[in-house]
């Protein structure tokens, strides 16, 4: 492929704080030549997602960051352009965390979990799905919500976020589990289109001038369980509604994306804990990897029974991805974010 | 029993901040006469326990406070001296964790739960263990760490306030579990006494200059469970140390006794719990109250065996009772800290 040049998002920089675009740098390379066993891709979508706030760091989160000159850790689906691989062939359509901020992408199938490859069936959904509703998020909403936060019928279900990637498909699985979801959100648009597929209430955290008596307002009954995506202020909030026995799932950290790696300091809420006997409970989606197949399966299912609705935010063009980071990283994004590729 | 008195301490008022002796005054009234179904006790043994902070309030905890110009509430053991109970008789020794801080007290047994009464077996144990391992804190060590830690054999147990009336047999019982159990305390001679039951590591946390790197010293594998008494630097230091799938128990906030109802400001550690997958559990040993049978029967055997030890801090006379209270309060006490009864 030595007359094609692969534009690449390499990190030139730790941000300090909140990341800018000029924590990136693109440069153009020949693009590479799978090795024995590997496949190259062409990227046709690529993924933003808030867990790559973590992989701008020297420091080791739960896997290690990617280092300055790097190409930018992500997900991407794309279609395979050469293959040293029996079982990939040209023109087929491979999924996989490890493709990274780039037009074109060696990959090794045989790699196990989540930096390993997967197979996308074209005909079952469009293959951006697989960034999204079909894949790493839609599992995320999956095994975090019901194995972590088990709700049961007729519990009060409160998401944060919850018109992003991960929260518009927790909220609309509490309704399929017979519970009650509560959106909160910081835009009204937003908002709307939760309250469209099927949330019951929803909070602009934004509009709001005291949050704990909008959550107590939005949930009479209490909080059962708390699908927390952002920490802070929301999380504060609602951690002053918990219901007997609550559990808050912390998924994710995103308003705190602006004070990475700092301590974060605020209110403890171990008295509510000890009153509600509540539990607090840390997720991680790689612990569920080997359960995959049961998450697609069975959110396929409900996708084409109509029972679950899923609203992406595009931009198009690799140069793009930063901005299309940033704008997630904002709350600008209205449903998923990913990038279409040239 | 109206020749006779019955000398009470009355909440006099709530404290700001840390409990002061003026908060309570000790009142004289005739001995009660118990009605229907009721029985009189003779205090012989009272409990302060760190509980009674949170009834030092106007605002419901759990369950709610104390009102001004009530006798305060607490635990105790006696003889009835009075009944009109058919199951009750005279001479024999009644627990009960709805006694107060009374001479006298008249109480109902068939009320059911944790406000109900006990039958104690003088012949089993020295009737005041049933303020102590035989009874409530007991069964707070047992299903605390047994069913909410859940330690598994080679799991690393930490305990705050290790030497109180819940820390040290939290620590025992985790040795029996197959456990490695670490104290934390503020005075050498308790860890010293902690170490003679079988703890095998002990920090001194008003010596430590680096909390955090002493829990790393004596946790190399890192806090699997962490049995927390106290909240406050020592939660700080072991939330840092968490192995992966930490179980992080949260049974009492003494540390915090000077601020009760005030918001607890600091640390929070969600990126914590994501990294270890690691789950904080809000316990009330209330929820257990059904099993309180299982709790006491295994815990009496380990004690007949030698299985088990408990130190227990003795004062004298019903006058002493806030100085008891407040030296529980402010870690002066060394065991758990009972007061005899005239």
């Amino acid at each position: 492929m030595q007359n094609l040049f692969n534009r690449r998002w390499l990190l030139a920089s730790y941000p300090e704080g909140m990341p800018v675009p000029d924590n990136w740098v693109m440069d153009k390379q020949s693009v590479p030549d799978p090795g024995p066993g590997q496949i190259l891709i062409k990227s046709k979508w690529l993924s933003v997602d808030p867990y790559m706030r973590g992989r701008m760091s020297p420091a080791s989160n739960y896997t290690k960051g990617v280092a300055l000159g790097e190409v930018m850790q992500g997900g991407g689906v794309g279609e395979v352009a050469a293959s040293n691989h029996p079982a990939w062939k040209v023109g087929d359509i491979a999924e996989s965390m490890s493709v990274g901020w780039q037009e074109w992408s060696v990959l090794t199938p045989d790699v196990a979990g989540p930096a390993g490859v997967n197979r996308i069936d074209p005909k079952l959904a469009p293959i951006e799905s697989s960034l999204s509703w079909l894949g790493m998020p839609g599992m995320t909403a999956y095994f975090g919500l019901l194995d972590v936060g088990r709700p049961r019928p007729g519990d009060t279900v409160v998401v944060s976020a919850a018109s992003g990637a991960v929260g518009q498909l927790v909220g609309q699985i509490a309704k399929l589990a017979g519970g009650r979801a509560v959106a909160v959100a910081g835009d009204d648009n937003k908002l709307q289109w939760c309250r469209e597929i099927g949330f019951d209430a929803a909070i602009n955290y934004k509009k709001t001038a005291d949050l704990v008596a909008a959550v107590k307002q939005a949930c009479p009954t209490g909080v059962d369980v708390f699908f927390d995506n952002t920490s802070g202020p929301i999380h504060d909030a609602v951690m002053k509604n918990l219901s007997m026995g609550a559990r808050v799932v912390i998924c994710g950290r995103v308003s705190l994306a602006g004070q990475f790696g700092k301590p974060d300091i605020g209110e403890r809420f171990m008295a509510q804990l000890i009153v509600s006997r509540a539990s607090i409970h840390g997720f991680l989606i790689f612990d569920w990897w080997h359960r995959r197949d049961e998450a697609l399966r069975r959110l396929a299912a409900w996708h084409r029974e109509g029972k679950i609705r899923f609203k992406e935010d595009v931009l198009e063009g690799i140069e793009r991805m930063p901005e299309a980071f940033l704008r997630l990283l904002h709350g600008k994004n209205f449903g998923k974010q990913i990038v279409k590729i040239g």
